[in-house]
């Protein structure tokens, strides 16, 4: 099922509408692709934004940092007002005239107000949903975390309700009277790769690689 | 020459300190490698983070956006206060622990107020600064601005004096008592990777792949 997020004015933007996507199929799949997202927040009345890491679980972004971190700290009343994006580069857009270079990109924004998890089991759940978005299959095969462990985390919860994504693909788009100049136009793709895992220096030679890193 | 950045209450990290970066060379190699940024502005009281495409001239940051945009038209009368934040991420990094996984990343965060720049010569040079961010070289390989396509777009620039970067690398660090454990450790790297360069479809086929794509 598609569900669609409706559009706010939080949320519309206001160049390249054309580019605005709102069905729940694009922002969960940027969401679930970016490894990481940037957390926007006010500090003191100013703009913050930190890079940090993040799984989406059903309709419901999460967010983990330590306890004692500026956002988790500011979050504990009643909530934190966040702005969440997160961004995947897809390629370089080069066009012949200077003005139509481009990115291909896909992006996701989540406006909203982050509240902490405070349900131990919920936080438990998070921290698990969090590994197996690093690599699927880790959360089983690593030590838990201890009580003590877990108070030091924290969890912060943003609901999926103001949510808008924003895609460009595609060649560049240059004006017709500019596509006769001897300049090279094209796309040069971009991809996140993954290079061959390399073990701890402490790590035990006979233990294998797990299949999920293969 | 190394110049140091002050560290300041707004580029203080409160957490892993030691990861903290205050030297030019690292803040520079950061935004000079990174080819995209997050914005970070209020607009109406909330937070929002925008990603976008940057470029460093010597001490100051610039962002290009069209002239019609939220955070160039906020910034019109006496600028805009404004965090930009550019991410590198290097690599998962699995512990045998849950709490220790963490990632291999390079950020820089750039705080303060940004302005809009309104010198033409001044517009186009950086401009030009940004094609060449994307690849060195096209600035001179494609066709110019025109008087309307400038003034469509909008620069705002952005001191570098309220800066920090934050740099983790190297290998999973675990709790001895876990070293033990059955589980693979160690780091996946990741790298953001040029694949090869696609031409446009309208492309004259003779039109030579330029050297810096090569």
């Amino acid at each position: 099922m598609v569900l669609a997020y409706h559009p706010k004015p939080g949320t519309t933007p206001t160049r390249y509408p054309h580019r605005a996507r709102y069905d729940s199929e694009t922002v969960h799949q940027i969401l679930d692709e970016a490894l990481t997202c940037h957390l926007g927040y006010i500090r003191a009345g100013r703009p913050v934004v930190l890079p940090t890491m993040h799984v989406r679980c059903g309709e419901t972004l999460y967010i983990h940092g330590s306890s004692g971190s500026g956002p988790m700290l500011a979050a504990k009343a009643e909530g934190l007002p966040v702005c969440v994006t997160a961004t995947l580069v897809d390629g370089l857009v080069l066009a012949r005239s200077a003005m139509h270079h481009s990115l291909n990109y896909r992006s996701a924004v989540v406006m909203g107000t982050a509240h902490l998890v405070d349900d131990r089991e919920q936080k438990l759940q998070v921290l698990r949903a969090l590994l197996d978005h690093i690599r699927p299959g880790r959360s089983v095969d690593c030590r838990p975390p201890t009580r003590r462990e877990l108070a030091a985390t924290a969890v912060l919860a943003l609901g999926l309700a103001e949510v808008s994504a924003k895609v460009r693909s595609g060649g560049p788009v240059d004006d017709p009277e500019d596509c006769a100049l001897p300049h090279w136009a094209g796309v040069v793709p971009l991809t996140l790769t993954a290079q061959t895992p390399q073990p701890a220096v402490d790590l035990d030679l006979a233990t294998p690689l797990p299949t999920y890193l293969r």
